[in-house]
């Protein structure tokens, strides 16, 4: 790191530009080899900066998870999915959307749609959200019926554009093993497979769009499918290394948090970092519930994991360090710690910009 | 609720100006008939506006736990304690602000001293921070050396001023009785008694301050204590109900959310308002994990809690709300719910602002 440039005096987000980078190329050669149109989820960085990255290779498709972010984003980018269930109450800057940009929304449910024919303005494409078995969202794809009601509304209005089936694999992120993630996502293929053969016909460009970093990252099937939605991959953390998305070298953000108190009685140390800065998601591993890893520091940016060296609790400021008994004497007060996080997005979302090693500060919504 | 004024299109955390003062006259009117000075913590509104409610009844010192809050606040408030382990690496917003206001610091450590003998510029005060019993930071009250290390390095230097002992039994949040909290905050009281006998010969205007919301909501007794900095009280939320603080009825803000969707199959609606907006923050209560309570909405504010209305998980933008079966049809989408938060201090960092029921925003660092 650049210390003549950047002085740590608080939580700081630090960025590896390199690593981001060869996250998102690697995602964007995946997708090019199996065929698949990458929609990258940019919820997780909320950067116009960051998204000029992927406009640079050659990505001109987004997701975002809020009509705040499609306004945000809707100054460079054209073609924006909202995978998130429609909010009505959002309809005037939905419209203001419509007639700027290709807005396309993810409709689950025939009163999104009824409101639509009555006040939409500008013409828009929607998902069908399918609910893929993370049973968070989604319209159980064996429910034909109500499939059907909502496209023949659809179909009805000239405003609106029946694109395609939506599905996200959420629950891949309870998952700890690699073979855990394929075999929910070769369900979520085999599920979006039958919804795209019963459909095709009626819609010849209908297309099917996947969404998990964990599948995204894992998977090399992708039979079927058309575009990819994955968020996380740009920076990674811990949970997914956890589930196995990525090696804990490809993580591309790093909290500094100063040191404030070391207790060798109990080997802890005190950083001035808590949950107002890391979030506080947590990770079950072999410790326990964790809240973050500790990496060495190294000259031009962070190294491997310290072994048994995390957070071991967050509250407000604070952040609470395990260390091991023979190793607390190596840090000392007025130094300071990188941490990995437990979940990027999160730590994004409460840091609101990224800080490079040459001290460049990056900002987002 | 003034709904001319207000339109919610998405989470809005809302503020009982009349709850919350009440909620600060309370813990006024405790503090005199105690003889203690109120200290307030600032961490839980962080607002300017909110710290004029305080104001404007005779409190004239704050409590914050970042540097940056004791420059936000320094505005309008010229005697500021940061309870949290001095950062040396702020030395230099440490020095403005030493400059321009009485600035007490929280010591707990030789090397802070040492590093401030060496560049400070201007006078401050001190506390020494012990460790009550919640072992987070602070000296441990029987390690005398220690403080008496400390204390001498603070008396040579003429720019520094030991003040007294401060204390914060933050392991009352574990409790879920009132007892429980009497328990702990009596074994605070004997500790600190014992150091201010201790040292009040050498330090006759020491004093003793002590800090949770929990202790201060709940005991009597405050013999030998000076000061009391109690900080979540301003609002209160679920937490603290919990843990016997105050009633449901007493909970000062609630956030707006969204309906997006409902899965009548599994008695769950979606809102708009997730991780982002409520935080991560949880609580095990007889349900098992829930992130916030649905209370009922009224005409000029909210009212009791929903039974069995939770929100039973969380992701960046989307909450899960379980509702019992026979209730699901009372819902629709377009409408919205009223959620008391488990955290009222991460939901107020992460909103960023507050609205009044007549429609104004309460601004916030």
């Amino acid at each position: 790191m650049n210390q003549k440039k950047i002085a740590i005096t608080k939580p700081t987000l630090f960025i590896d530009k390199k690593k981001c980078k060869e996250n998102i190329n690697r995602m964007f050669s995946k997708a090019k080899t199996n065929n698949l149109e990458l929609r990258p989820h940019f919820k997780t960085h909320q950067s116009l900066e960051i998204g000029s990255w992927f406009k640079e290779i050659g990505v001109n498709k987004i997701t975002v998870s809020s009509v705040s972010m499609a306004e945000y984003f809707s100054s460079q980018w054209n073609n924006i999915t909202i995978a998130f269930p429609t909010n009505i109450l959002e309809i005037e800057p939905i419209n203001r959307l419509a007639e700027k940009i290709t807005l396309n929304l993810s409709i689950e449910n025939e009163e999104s749609i009824l409101f639509l024919n009555e006040h939409l303005k500008f013409k828009i494409n929607v998902f069908l959200k399918i609910d893929v078995g993370y049973h968070r969202t989604g319209i159980d794809p064996t429910n034909i019926n109500l499939i059907n009601t909502i496209l023949d509304k659809i179909d009805a209005n000239s405003l609106i554009t029946f694109i395609g089936f939506l599905g996200h694999a959420g629950h891949t992120y309870k998952c700890t093993t690699q073979e855990a993630v394929n075999e929910i996502h070769s369900k979520s293929l085999s599920l979006m497979n039958k919804l795209k053969e019963a459909y095709i016909i009626r819609y010849p460009n209908l297309i099917i769009s996947l969404g998990d970093t964990p599948s995204c990252s894992i998977a090399e099937d992708f039979n079927g499918v058309d575009e990819i939605r994955p968020g996380n991959f740009v920076f990674y953390d811990l949970t997914q290394n956890r589930i196995g998305s990525n090696s804990i070298a490809q993580i591309a953000v790093a909290m500094a948090c100063p040191i404030v108190a070391l207790h060798k009685e109990r080997s802890e140390i005190v950083v001035y970092g808590g949950g107002v800065h890391l979030s506080k998601d947590r990770l079950e591993d072999k410790e326990g519930t964790i809240f973050g890893r500790v990496v060495r520091k190294t000259k031009n940016a962070w190294g491997d994991l310290i072994p048994n060296t995390y957070v071991k609790s967050l509250s407000q400021e604070h952040g609470i360090i395990s260390v091991p008994d023979n190793e607390i004497d190596k840090y000392k007060i007025g130094d300071y710690l990188m941490i990995l996080p437990i979940h990027a997005c999160m730590t994004g979302n409460l840091m609101k910009s990224f800080t490079t090693f040459d001290g460049e500060n990056i900002s987002r919504l």
